[in-house]
């Protein structure tokens, strides 16, 4: 038993809803293949990696394992502590291979973004160039959807279900009290791709429908075209419904607002973004005259476990689960990717991309997913996205009528080493 | 065939999930009793009435009627319009009396809060007072749940259930990365009542589960207060989510923030609020030291279809039906209420309520249901929502994997009257 290799999964940045989907693939899959010896879990990423606050997955419940999949957010613990290169944060880099050893960790699964992907990709160097066996691999995990080299991300599937369903439900309420209500504007997520954004636009299933315009991050935004939009909407239907991305910028690339409080940069060093909505409510009631109110789903949109697509539960899954499996048969440094199948009927198959390829890449919503008006989204996002939106995954309702959601026990393994902040 | 009486059904004030289910109720309920000719729809309300915009929903497909009950907001159309005192309305109320009289209305079903029922109240007496033979019953509707003389709202059971997952939902998100973002702080509705946020609390099972802290406008909010049991949850569990009413209140009455925007009051001279959230991440920012951030779920926690209470939209239908049945019978003047049923298992059966008693009452979050302390709800609340907050309400999903919505086709009748306005 001693002499089979450990396993560590680790989440990192904003929690979705599956991304505990994710971490049930793996660790059922390690389990099932008998080849692993502890799956330890890094409480709260990376940072749980350098401070030596690892847990013991493998002593849960497996029912608590299983649970992950009606889990929102991250039940391992997530984080957004970013490591530099390797020249400037070295001494961290060293200590995630020491704290590997002290623990004979040989398999490391990240779940994140990019960020997370370039993290991994480094130490899967720095262990090689150390002499240290280690095979780190990576699970994309992002609402945002803006991994390269992945059809597209776990977590955006449920955020696009979500976010349809909440601008066709709030558009129903524009609809219904437009006569002193007229305008309602829902803010979503998405720092500088609009794929959230675009993805409400499934609502529209008639020109009446909620959203009637639509602004994403890729589009430079002005205030005379956004005035002049609104306008045209209210004529034709007496109300308007608008999503915006909270990422909206202008034709110079600077945000259209930025909170400025103190705490206005993440520690990845992302600008905190806020305030959109509140702007366009502004700029709507002093221009166009008719009164707006806004909703900010916030992280709401982010973990709806109650509403999550079942397509996107089971391909988080998939892509832990074939983590370790690739792992296993011995791919190292790469990130599970998932490939649309071509064909009339919806499939994915799980890929792989290199870790410093995906480190490296963004994708934007392109040009063809975008209305020539630059307010809407076309038929062709609609495909992308809908076969991602499909399905309701299953929850469990506790006695109070509310979904049950599992937590771990966290057992933590005694620690080898020093202190290190 | 033109001998039987024409009725009339309207919708009142912000819109809910379940008020298309009372619609459903009384028009079903008045088809199958065979004594009704027509049953119109005022469209947008009160409005709808004094502009004579009169929709024959006898002429609509059964389907299209049965869909209201999977249909959020207001499908007949609401408005916030309100008629004053007989006095200074006086024109506005011969008007609807009027336009009654023109298309041979009966029964004149109102759904809404105490405002319109003070309104259905009104009328009713003018229509007696002149002789013209009307019955007018109201049907409870709102999300605040603050009508006296029912034990609660339909739309309350709905809000409550969606609002407490959503505190559970995101709880689990903050819990994931407090290392970064520390607070969380969900704004919900609620202007003079607290009982939306109250309802969030369902969701701390134990102490560690979120809201951590909740603020109802029934109890005086200072700052102080406030900065100290943030301190205090954040020492405990390194984390808070705070669940915030739109409508705190200092100890001398005065809304802790408002919306100084032009137009910070609606039609009925409530004022609008925005803004309590933001002011309280600014608070945290400065005086606790910690990152924020806030979900303002706004009009979207009102019209939540997808995640409805069946036991609401189940009694939201039997207020519409029994306010039918009760007319037919002979009752004038009353609205439906709700009686919880003694016993061990929860069941409500309608009863009767005079307009003019509902017309004056307002049913705040009482004593009893809120801690000593004042920042958090007790197990009698949760004994007293759980019930309403129970079961799944059906949904119908179409091919794009998003929720299926009813709309009227609204066919107009002929005008009979001159414009007014």
């Amino acid at each position: 038993m001693s002499a089979l290799p450990n396993a560590l999964v680790a989440q990192s940045g904003g929690p979705t809803t599956v991304i505990n989907s994710s971490a049930c693939g793996v660790i059922q899959a390690a389990v099932r293949s008998g080849k692993i010896g502890k799956i330890f879990g890094a409480n709260h990423g990376i940072l749980g990696v350098l401070r030596e606050e690892l847990f013991d997955i493998t002593a849960e419940k497996p029912e608590t394992i299983e649970a992950l999949k009606q889990t929102p957010a991250a039940a391992i613990g997530s984080c957004r502590y970013k490591l530099k290169t390797l020249d400037k944060s070295r001494a961290d880099y060293e200590r995630i291979i020491e704290v590997l050893k002290a623990h004979s960790i040989r398999y490391f699964f990240y779940a994140g973004g990019n960020d997370s992907m370039d993290t991994a990709d480094k130490v899967n160097h720095l262990a090689a160039d150390s002499g240290y066996e280690l095979t780190c691999m990576g699970i994309p995990k992002t609402i945002d959807n803006d991994l390269a080299f992945t059809d597209h991300c776990p977590g955006y599937g449920s955020v696009a279900k979500y976010v349809a369903t909440c601008a066709m439900e709030a558009g129903r309420d524009t609809e219904a009290i437009y006569t002193t209500d007229t305008c309602t504007i829902l803010e979503v997520m998405g720092r500088n791709a609009g794929w959230i954004a675009a993805a409400a636009g499934l609502a529209s299933r008639s020109p009446e429908d909620a959203p009637h315009l639509i602004y994403l991050p890729e589009v430079p935004f002005t205030f005379e075209k956004f005035v002049r939009d609104v306008k045209e909407v209210v004529a034709d239907f007496k109300r308007v419904f608008i999503v915006a991305g909270e990422g909206l910028k202008d034709a110079a690339g600077k945000y259209v607002t930025v909170d400025t409080g103190s705490f206005n940069r993440d520690s990845f060093g992302h600008v905190q973004l806020g305030g959109v909505a509140e702007m366009l409510k502004a700029v709507i009631e002093k221009e166009v005259g008719i009164k707006a109110r806004f909703n900010k789903l916030g992280t709401n949109q982010r973990c709806a476990m109650h509403f999550a697509s079942l397509t996107d539960v089971n391909e988080a899954y998939l892509c832990g689960q074939k983590a370790f499996e690739y792992a296993l048969a011995g791919e190292n440094g790469k990130m599970v990717t998932l490939i649309r199948n071509k064909g009339s009927k919806y499939n994915c198959s799980a890929g792989l991309a290199k870790l410093s390829d995906v480190a490296n890449g963004e994708k934007k919503v392109p040009p063809e997913y975008i209305n020539d008006r630059g307010n809407h989204i076309t038929q062709a996002l609609k495909d992308y996205v809908q076969p991602l939106a499909q399905g309701q995954a299953p929850i469990t309702i506790g006695p109070d009528g509310l979904p049950v959601f599992m937590r771990f026990e966290k057992k933590f393994l005694a620690k080898k080493l020093a202190d290190y902040e």
